[in-house]
């Protein structure tokens, strides 16, 4: 049983005092962890899988109380934890996320000059600090992603807990200490911190390596800067804020608009709204009946958002859009105080002539409709555009613009969809949730599906090192049930 | 032809507002770069490799008038920078740089929701400002491999020319910008600036969207602050200081104390030292005949500096290191007004009392002899590096050590030598050049190898697209000559 998780009350901060302790405590374990051979941290992770579904019936209730978020969503939010967990245990398994490259020695490289013998491997950066999401408290919280990503990577893990769920964090944070022993981690490799002030002393703690993040645009530039600004830099994988704009073509309105508006509603008030890839803007054709069936439409009913602060930033943010001399009502009422689903409109060249002002995230159940006159005018709005997780076309598969469009918004964003809506983030192999600043500050990596874990590694290179001083990955003659892929002198096998 | 290398004669600054039409030029260039296709941007590489050496005639003499540098390490740095655009070429051939990952729609999805169909490529980060190497004057400056590697990836660049052979910048420049433009590369998607305040206004234009850097551990901080600081932060990739500890043990020193001494005196003083990954260091057992023989060994004569700016830092350096209390001269001569070779001793003891001043990067032919009483002293010393480039060992196959040794080290540098020097850095395919801070800001990047073109990407997905709008590479049904390795359903091939 390791001390880590229960160290700190949940209604009390963790102390500078006992950040020291932790850290300390992590940078002891980095070096055995790293060593843990693949199958052990495999099975370690599944372990904290299977006991944090056999927690579900105290888990949910916790998380319910705290969160006020329904118990289907975070009963499905366990799964996905769950999940992700098993499929870095996969990720172990295979073992080609290690990036193995062997060159040999070679006399006549065309370089100039002999080759030596070199060969490459990815190795964990060390100790690392994860902040905790409020609307995700089991996928982005104390056993979320950026636990699972890190802890497969080889690196022992402080997350500090989102102050929006203290209990479940602790709970949780139990859960995930005990597996993680009983499966024989190292003591160290895993600690919940509680308080603003203890994570960003453990972010300033020379032994971290690296720090992960999902949350506001202001949270997370703050910490970025922290990580930024330390004697030594670390990386600091922030996801913060996006917009998730989606264009809707002229032939898509005419043909679909009853299922857009069905899909956009459906889309922006899920889970209250409050999802990192809420579609916050839907661009359509001005005339089509879009609007007016927006405004007519049944929505879902007001639910509870995350807590106190979020509904004082989504009404202050719903406020000044509804404020805006070219901004106006289509439904929902942004004035209520219960936070009903709303939608308002405006007109394409009113965003343009002041993006910052409407593309704005607002965090909650609403939603901006702009009315274009000229389909043309769209790739224009991808070049105003701030980088987004996402952005989405709903459109035609003979759309004429649909080329130049997705020409446009791959430079801004991590995911474009085709007539799919951005909620719901698939964990996979080939997702990629991240994207240009300020939707995260390392747009290069993912922060869900299986490249999460390239995150926490940095490569090494051993040259001319005999057989058995290399890491078994990077010998002539690996193990026999060694599924590694390799590059030998540059090829690929096969 | 394209303007930009020749807007500025390189005996004045780039004015500012030249830097705003050549910024602009390199993001108007960026979609048609990023679209051209694979085979013609490596068709472009070789075609500015081979301009390049057949402009050695030219060349060469103006390297060596602008940088003492003897003609034949020259004639091969302008070879390595050659290859290394070749080698660039068939990274693009091949295009498994890519990272394609194909997940088609799964209705059964574990993670209890469907997966739906979702494809990963790697896209161009867009327009890079790279800062040229005052010790590299072809292979780390206008046309070497941050440049290869950049316009590889698909990037305009734009190169900030080192203040220390200017002329040959332009005339290289002007070589690579003729034959990209006869290759059929877009106009502004390369140039060269010079000065100071012009690369710092290249780095914080909006449009430039990452920076590549090597020198000083001063002057890469100072760059890597600004690129931290702008409203969107962009990544940096700074390769900075080093001092590549070697670490010499009892067996290894009583078996080849001759040639160890040989090639130490070969590594330290190549270049007149000026590599960064000098050996710097070197931990040898006390009353080994090593420290005698250095005493007694015959030195290349002394050789001529880049500049004065590295003369007069080398002696600072060097003068500080010779007045410590713990350290006193073993050959050379410190306070020689031509910097000749010098080597300086000290103990373990002393190393680890003060190791920020003993451990101090000397930029020229000079190195400090460490003597040690106990072997098992030795891993002591790995915790208190900071971030190297490098670390070596120099053991026996059966030293009983090295595995522990190895194992301290490797949590500090980006490579790890057995019995060879450090350097002579290969251009290869496993060769990771990079590691913890100072020695690169972006340890989990390489700026030598094919895998520094990872530098200039990131990861984009496209989830729910017809087959016809998707990147060839995404295709279920890729061109048939299209050799890139694909992750399907999470199964790469065979």
């Amino acid at each position: 049983m390791t001390s880590s998780a229960t160290t700190t009350a949940p209604d009390e901060s963790t102390t500078p005092e006992q950040v020291d302790v932790l850290v300390a405590s992590a940078a002891a374990a980095a070096d055995r962890w790293a060593a843990t051979p693949r199958p052990v941290r495999a099975t370690a992770l599944r372990a904290v899988a299977e006991r944090l579904e056999a927690a579900v019936e105290t888990l949910v209730p916790i998380g319910i109380r705290e969160t006020h978020l329904p118990e289907a969503r975070l009963r499905g939010e366990l799964r996905r934890t769950a999940f992700q967990l098993e499929l870095f245990g996969e990720v172990l398994d295979e073992g080609t996320y290690l990036g193995v490259r062997v060159d040999h020695a070679d006399a006549d490289w065309p370089m100039g000059a002999p080759r030596p013998d070199l060969r490459r491997i990815l190795y964990p950066v060390g100790p690392v600090v994860i902040f905790g999401a409020s609307n995700f408290p089991f996928a982005f919280s104390i056993a979320g992603g950026d636990t699972a990503s890190a802890l497969a990577a080889g690196c022992p893990v402080i997350v500090k807990a989102h102050p929006g769920h203290p209990e479940l964090s602790a709970a949780t944070g139990a859960i995930v200490a005990t597996a993680l022993a009983d499966a024989g981690a190292p003591d160290g490799v895993f600690a919940v911190i509680y308080g603003s002030d203890a994570g960003v002393a453990a972010l300033r703690a020379p032994a971290v390596k690296a720090g992960a993040f999902t949350g506001s645009i202001a949270g997370g530039r703050a910490l970025f800067d922290v990580a930024a600004a330390r004697p030594e830099p670390i990386p600091f994988y922030g996801e913060l804020g996006s917009t998730n704009p989606v264009f809707v073509t002229a032939a898509a309105a005419a043909a679909r608009a009853e299922e857009i508006v069905a899909g956009f509603i459906g889309s922006f008030t899920l889970g209250a709204g409050q999802f990192c890839t809420k579609p916050g803007v839907l661009l359509v054709p001005a005339g089509s009946d879009i609007v007016d069936k927006l405004a007519a439409a049944t929505y879902p009913p007001a639910a509870p958002l995350l807590n106190d602060r979020i509904v004082a930033g989504f009404r202050g943010g719903l406020d000044a859009l509804a404020a805006h001399p070219n901004v106006e009502a289509v439904a929902g009422d942004a004035g209520a105080t219960s936070p009903a689903p709303t939608v308002l409109r405006t007109t394409l060249e009113a965003l343009l002539d002041d993006p910052e002002a409407l593309l704005q995230e607002c965090f909650g159940p609403a939603a901006l409709v702009v009315e274009y006159t000229d389909e043309s005018q769209l790739p224009a709005v991808a070049d105003v555009l701030h980088g987004q997780l996402t952005a989405t076309l709903v459109a035609q598969d003979d759309d004429a613009i649909a080329p130049e469009l997705m020409g446009r918004l791959v430079t801004k964003v991590g995911r474009l969809l085709w007539n799919q809506w951005p909620t719901g983030v698939s964990v996979t192999y080939a997702q990629q949730h991240g994207g240009p600043y300020p939707a995260t500050t390392a747009p290069s990596t993912t922060s869900v599906g299986t490249d999460a874990i390239g995150r926490f590694l940095r490569p090494v290179a051993y040259q001319g090192f005999p057989e058995h001083l290399l890491p078994a990955e990077l010998r002539d003659t690996p193990p026999a049930d060694d599924a590694v892929l390799r590059r030998v002198d540059g090829h690929l096998p096969g």
